[in-house]
């Protein structure tokens, strides 16, 4: 039985840049298209699109808009179920009060993953039985940029093994590394 | 021990439109970038982007150019690596063509999927194991628009399972859709 209740989080704030200086990534319009169906797909509660900039919020929301309830929600309806489960945020602090609010006051939980080694590192096996075995929201944590920077990451309650293929090339964009780790996820239910 | 030799193809031509007609869809830039990127993580032999238009295949070379050898190129290394794996061509046979050239005239066999119920599928971990067990070039087929046609899935040699969620919402993105057969296929590898 599937039920956990999974969010994604996708972060701009406080990313690693090229030269290693923490910055603020710009949003892309295409990643929210993407994940959005990716989470549609996937049973996720709600994406989160995190972004310090009230400009580039008013562009996610003008977006959403167009596509729930502009015309796009008649063009496209399976646009409209999909980023129907989006919901746009200034800062980490206000998602995870936003979680919180929905679930009787209890903080979420913190999911993060990094291509950095080392640490303690769960399985999606592991996660997913955690998941699915407590009325506890969680959130899974997308960098942007080249990647989270040590503080964001630092605030995850558990890290999640890396997406490793069979070359050492590790630079999926975002939105490939969110449908994959939400489908080894699911995969990981018959582990359970 | 990993040893296919998978291709992916991108297509265009012959592809089902909202309104169930036949067209050709539009050549789409981050499609090009985000499947590079995830065979280059998997270890795909070569994404063909096969399109009719010759202009929509000077602009995809206008594209790999850019980051395998010009400016893009020492501004980021990586996406070099990744778009050094594309080949664009006008059509499916000159793709099938291109292949049995480097195979020493094996023609290669074409996987497809759709999300079209019945029929013989296989399971991913089948298809790894068919994969890997042969010296023969195998091929991925991805739609664009609403899915390929029927006379384009009649080229098809072998079909995989969908892609199925939790949930009854299965409108990936092609890239998140390419992201996620590939990792499959290659998570498969334990169970050969």
């Amino acid at each position: 039985m599937l039920s956990y209740d999974l969010s994604i989080a996708l972060l701009h704030e406080g990313m690693v840049s090229r030269d290693g200086s923490i910055v603020t990534t710009s949003l892309t319009m295409i990643d929210v298209h993407d994940i959005a169906r990716s989470a549609a797909t996937y049973g996720v509660s709600t994406v989160y699109i995190v972004h310090p900039s009230p400009h580039l919020r008013s562009l996610a929301r003008t977006l959403t808009t167009h596509w729930i309830s502009g015309y796009g929600s008649t063009y496209n309806p399976n646009r409209r179920e999909a980023l129907g489960g989006v919901k746009v945020v200034a800062s980490f602090d206000e998602m995870v009060l936003d979680l919180a609010d929905r679930s009787s006051g209890r903080a979420p939980r913190l999911l993060a993953t990094s291509a950095k080694g080392g640490g303690d590192r769960m399985t999606f096996g592991q996660a997913f039985s955690m998941m699915n075995n407590e009325e506890i929201p969680y959130v899974l944590m997308l960098g942007t940029g080249h990647g989270m920077s040590d503080p964001l990451l630092a605030r995850a309650d558990y890290f999640l093994e890396p997406i490793n293929g069979p070359t050492p090339y590790n630079h999926l964009s975002v939105r490939s590394a969110c449908a994959i780790m939400l489908d080894r996820l699911y995969q990981s239910r018959t582990e359970v």
